[in-house]
């Protein structure tokens, strides 16, 4: 049977017109991968409204960025692109980062549909891939180089210890930051060996299954990083001298993905720990303001404890114990600045849950470990503390509901 | 010369084609309004990836709210949809509020897009239009009304203050709070001005000209409702002991919108106060944790001072002071509690800019004052101090840089 021309010519306008107002409302106009604008080679400082880093340059005139064009120097990791890590990959593509590197395994769901960045749409969807289309929208000046797997599979670990190696701006160098925004201990632990192993700078940041607080925490490297660049704020660190991480009060990340249970997560919780991340990753890349060692969010008292890092006198390492003592003559010489610490008490939450991501170190466990002792304000534990010696023995502090002790997970690890 | 049946065919594949890829990535799949699913009647517990309210609804599981599904029965207005407003909108959108009443006049420009939210094919179209767009296909179930005007013009002033009395969940009703998310002070006064004269409950929150700090604030009817509602964590208010307005340091409003200026901002920041307010907004409706009279934001030190609201034993009210005695009353019949307060000191910012929104005010100034002394951290000043009597005078406190005086704009609103 023939089709009429009439009607098909009504179609096709039909279409045309459904095309044209899906893309003013909500796709690129161009299918070049431009998004909505095109690549713009120079940041400009100009103040006109077509101008998507004019707001940025800003701060250079402000008096708080020195060098706000380096941010198109940077490369940065995020693991994880889920409530935290999709909002922080959308902060620094906003902010203009050169490069970001994402790594998830996770398909959108609509039940992901309680926090910021991924739309009902998407839902069926790699997290990474659907990531990946929003953000070069936004902006198609950043780089992006996805990867849709696991990381702590023996196959995936290699491949993601390779790309951290060599993924930088250029290929071949490592990338400037890796970013921790996953959802359980496992993944973390891997980022943790990775970046050891590697010498490589990361942040980490988490929330709690009961979604009213969270927290973002340097890593010995950031800490080297600074005391390299002479910035002030935090006081020191090697990479023998790796700190313990730390765990704000009724914090559980793998109970997360414990077996019938649904966590809590709020927007809000979620958007704030992006915030204070991205914004410590722009003080750190761009030198400017205090690098947060340790800021924990306790949404329920609106209470933001922070944590400087102490050296250990004690320490094993004769280098550390030198670099110790230069430091203390370098910080003698500078004029007197206060590290700021919040040291008001808090009401305690009761824990009605039971959950507990590790036993309490008690104050004597502290003394005898040899990592270096923070300075740890109300709410926050100390989720594992710093083996006597590298390679030897793992002070035991067992992850309840799991059944496997910090020393298995680690042992594990080393096998993969 | 006629058109080939086979080519039209092709056209009409091709146009197919590209509609489902469009859609598939960027768009709702139907165009019912209901977005990438369809409506929700009741909000489900049930923990399945299909359910975008399970992760919220874990909340009662978790013992941090006791009605959850209470948030479907508030509508919120949110004045300036902006580096904080859009955000605002899209947390409560996300988190399942009844209804949102919008209220901008600006457009969709690419100097918007280091800030979360709008994207930059969105450009030229006006916020409250794009907004309501995206927010709609994320939560199908919120009911939206946008209103694309400048509320400081009279006409559009008493429409503004008709919808904030009847633009509630059921009309005629009143809304159940007004969040300003304004980047000037002109705007931020008319939203105090009608809210004062409908007695209607709002938040406020601001951001500072350098992007590098920002604070959210009650008004005295936040205060109040807690009262009523018996909340602890703020101590008092009544609408005659309206607390003075407060503004973190460096914060200069007005000169965001100062000619031949271009303020700096950061989408870190924004996603900041965002989250802090629209936490609080969730704290104060659904009855959970405390609510923060005043928090701010200083992310060069990662300091988050806050504030306490106290009660004036000379408060020219009697009605006042009566109710004084009966809250000292109630609160030593409960177990005692002590309210988060930030005394630490921090390293003050040079204002390289010399821009200041109001002189500050002496310690004898605030004491002259009929008005409730706030309990100050350093690093924040006292914006205005309220008149011995109302409808008397106000004190003499100049904006800087606009040669008005807070009594000339408030005669001028008066005068709408």
């Amino acid at each position: 049977m023939a089709v009429s021309v009439e009607r098909l010519q009504q179609r096709v306008q039909e279409l045309e017109r459904e095309l044209a107002q899906e893309r003013s409302l909500q796709v690129p106009r161009s299918g070049d991968g431009g998004g909505g604008r095109v690549r713009i080679e120079k940041m400009s400082s100009e103040v006109v409204d077509s101008n998507p880093y004019s707001r940025l340059m800003a701060l250079k005139r402000m008096g708080i960025v020195s060098d706000y064009e380096k941010i198109r120097t940077f490369a940065v990791a995020i693991v994880g692109v889920g409530g935290v890590g999709s909002v922080t990959a959308e902060m620094l593509t906003r902010c203009g980062i050169g490069k970001l590197l994402l790594f998830d395994y996770d398909k959108v769901e609509l039940a992901n549909m309680n926090r910021l960045f991924f739309q009902p749409h998407q839902a069926g969807l790699s997290k990474v891939q659907a990531a990946e289309h929003t953000l070069r929208n936004i902006n198609p000046d950043v780089l992006f180089e996805v990867h849709n797997y696991n990381i702590t599979t023996v196959e995936n670990f290699q491949h993601f210890m390779d790309r951290i190696s060599n993924g930088g701006l250029e290929e071949g160098k490592p990338v400037d930051l890796v970013l921790s925004c996953v959802d359980n201990f496992e993944a973390r632990m891997t980022i943790n060996t990775a970046c050891n192993e590697l010498g490589q700078t990361w942040m980490e940041s988490g929330v709690s299954e009961n979604a009213v607080s969270g927290h973002i925490q340097g890593t010995e490297n950031v800490l080297q990083f600074k005391e390299k660049t002479n910035l002030d704020g935090i006081l020191f660190g090697t990479s023998h001298c790796a700190p313990p991480l730390v765990v704000a009060a009724n914090i559980d990340e793998k109970s997360l993905k414990r077996e019938g249970v649904c966590a809590a997560s709020l927007p809000t919780t979620m958007g704030v720990v992006a915030g204070i991340l991205v914004q410590n990753v722009l003080k750190f890349l761009l030198n400017f303001g205090t690098v947060s060692f340790y800021l924990g969010y306790n949404a329920m008292q609106d209470f933001f404890p922070t944590m400087s890092m102490k050296p250990n006198p004690q320490c094993d390492d004769r280098n550390c114990r030198k670099q110790q003592e230069e430091y203390k003559k370098k910080v003698a010489a500078l004029p007197k600045q206060e590290v700021i610490q919040e040291k008001e008490e808090i009401i305690h939450e009761d824990n009605e849950w039971g959950i507990e991501l590790v036993s309490e170190v008690s104050e004597e466990e502290l003394k005898n470990s040899s990592g270096p002792v923070p300075d740890l304000p109300e709410g926050i534990t100390v989720a594992y503390t710093i083996p006597k010696k590298q390679e030897d023995s793992v002070t035991e502090v067992t992850v309840e509901d799991s059944g496997e002790s910090l020393e298995d997970l680690m042992a594990k690890m080393k096998n993969m």
